[in-house]
């Protein structure tokens, strides 16, 4: 198995995985649409040849661009590396399968997603131990490429991650509820708070800089990562629409939120109390009994 | 003008009061419904004789005990001192003017609800500084006695505090948008979480963890404080539901979340950027120049 790793895009995440595999000993290079000041690191704006040089060494390929910027990436690595093993770090997990699917790359990919980052962006921002004790969800679906599943959890294991084997359309369903109806509800939390004008403003504390503090992302990151979960957000939405609804109606009629409340609170407790258990059991190339141990609670912390 | 202060319910606001009070120089004494430790000040379990004391010497009382054990305190306070000017701390304005009004009490009754706490409770947990720097929400509505209003303000700027004054319907609508909602919409949104199951509870992070964060609160009490709210909850709930309502509709047709995060992220700017001023050129006792400011987004530190 090699352990060269290509990374394609090298801000905060990209260049956090290019740092943090060279620190566990992998041999890593990278490209960047924009040339990089990455303190010897070796990273380049020269895409045919930081391929060509993956499919020589047989690296895993690492796609870490915007989705915006997917198509053009994946293009080229269907001319220059189309037999390389093949990995993302771009968050929702279907439109990026779709992707690799269209570019004929899809034999030997398996998606990923570390659940880290910054409010910051770009390498600068980057750092080895970004992913240091965090989830890094790699998908588990069936009929994945087994050698290329190990060569990706062996990747997230060795940026100090721990892997959450799961399903691609079950990933995106799970952030929809934890990371993007947060963002949505922090946005309208805001609106609502701002519409009451300054004596609302001036008298907002914790319960309203908590619930609104997503809301500073950059719009256009927001925006993106929303709507690339289109089938996954409006799901969830649709779940917390039902809960609010119910809620209006007791407020209306008993005048009471027991329900809302105390559901809210049982779920709360169940999620700081939440503890993940060791996959230690499984055969690592049992992709179903993989996800079915993830959708569990279970993570891999070696191999 | 007396400095003295009586002190109705110990816990942790009343108890703050007391201190805060205290260690500005005004002479203060306080009732429980159950014995306090209160380490040297003057805090008893004898209603009758604490309201009797607050009679002869002219005392402002305030009332610091739960919405639900208001008629009973209202109805001793009626019978041993009617005469005292009186005040509350008992968040929503609404509810307790009209108890208030219903004991016969209003005449020198003015409203107030300091924007601090924490996320215990009793006397123990209670402290001189708690006030400092927070605003304190003064009732400012037509009518109102303006010796009681100076009174009750002196006192929220000797406990550390700034004076927000309001009229109490502007000041329940407010609070109902960034205190009340807030606290649903983190129920709501855990309960959705924690419906993904394991998989979506070990993949929350931080948007997840404060959006959450206040459904941790004891229920019963957001429950008392949400649903003595009912109206204006109603109001800025009805608020949420449309936005949402405006964000499912778009994801659904063009599959854009543009307008909601755009307005989102706009709103909390004007949040994180609020600026209070100082209300200098007011006559103090022109009850609607002071709440015209306060909307404005005006606050008083001194008199």
């Amino acid at each position: 198995m090699s352990s060269r790793v290509c990374v394609l895009g090298t801000g905060l995440i990209g260049g956090s995985v290019l740092r943090a595999a060279t620190a566990a000993g992998w041999i890593g290079w990278g490209w960047n649409r924009t040339p990089v000041d990455a303190q010897g690191f070796d990273v380049t704006t020269d895409l045919a040849a930081v391929l060509a040089r993956a499919a020589t060494e047989d690296a895993l390929v690492v796609l870490a661009v915007p989705v915006t910027a997917l198509d053009e990436v994946l293009r080229a690595v269907a001319e220059h590396a189309p037999g390389c093993a093949l990995t993302d770090v771009v968050s929702v997990k279907a439109p990026v399968a779709g992707a690799v699917a269209r570019h004929g790359l899809a034999a030997r990919f398996v998606g990923g997603h570390p659940m880290a980052g910054t409010s910051e962006s770009g390498w600068d921002a980057g750092s080895a131990s970004l992913f240091a004790g965090a989830a890094w969800v790699v998908a588990a679906d069936d009929g994945l490429d087994p050698d290329t599943w190990l060569r990706v959890a062996r990747l997230a294991l060795d940026c100090g991650a721990h892997v959450v084997p799961a399903a691609a359309a079950e990933h995106d369903a799970a952030v929809a509820r934890i990371s993007h109806l947060p963002h949505l509800l922090a946005a309208v939390l805001a609106s609502v708070g701002a519409e009451g004008g300054a004596l609302a403003l001036g008298l907002g504390a914790g319960s309203f800089r908590d619930g609104t503090r997503v809301a500073g992302t950059r719009p256009e990151l927001t925006r993106a990562m929303l709507e690339a979960n289109r089938a996954g957000l409006q799901e969830a939405l649709d779940d917390a629409l039902g809960r609010l609804g119910a809620a209006r109606g007791a407020l209306a009629s008993t005048g009471t939120v027991a329900a809302t409340v105390e559901d809210g609170h049982d779920a709360r407790r169940l999620f700081t109390e939440h503890e993940r258990f060791d996959i230690t059991d499984v055969d690592p190339t049992d992709l179903r009994a993989l996800r079915e141990a993830g959708r569990a609670g279970g993570v891999l912390r070696a191999l």
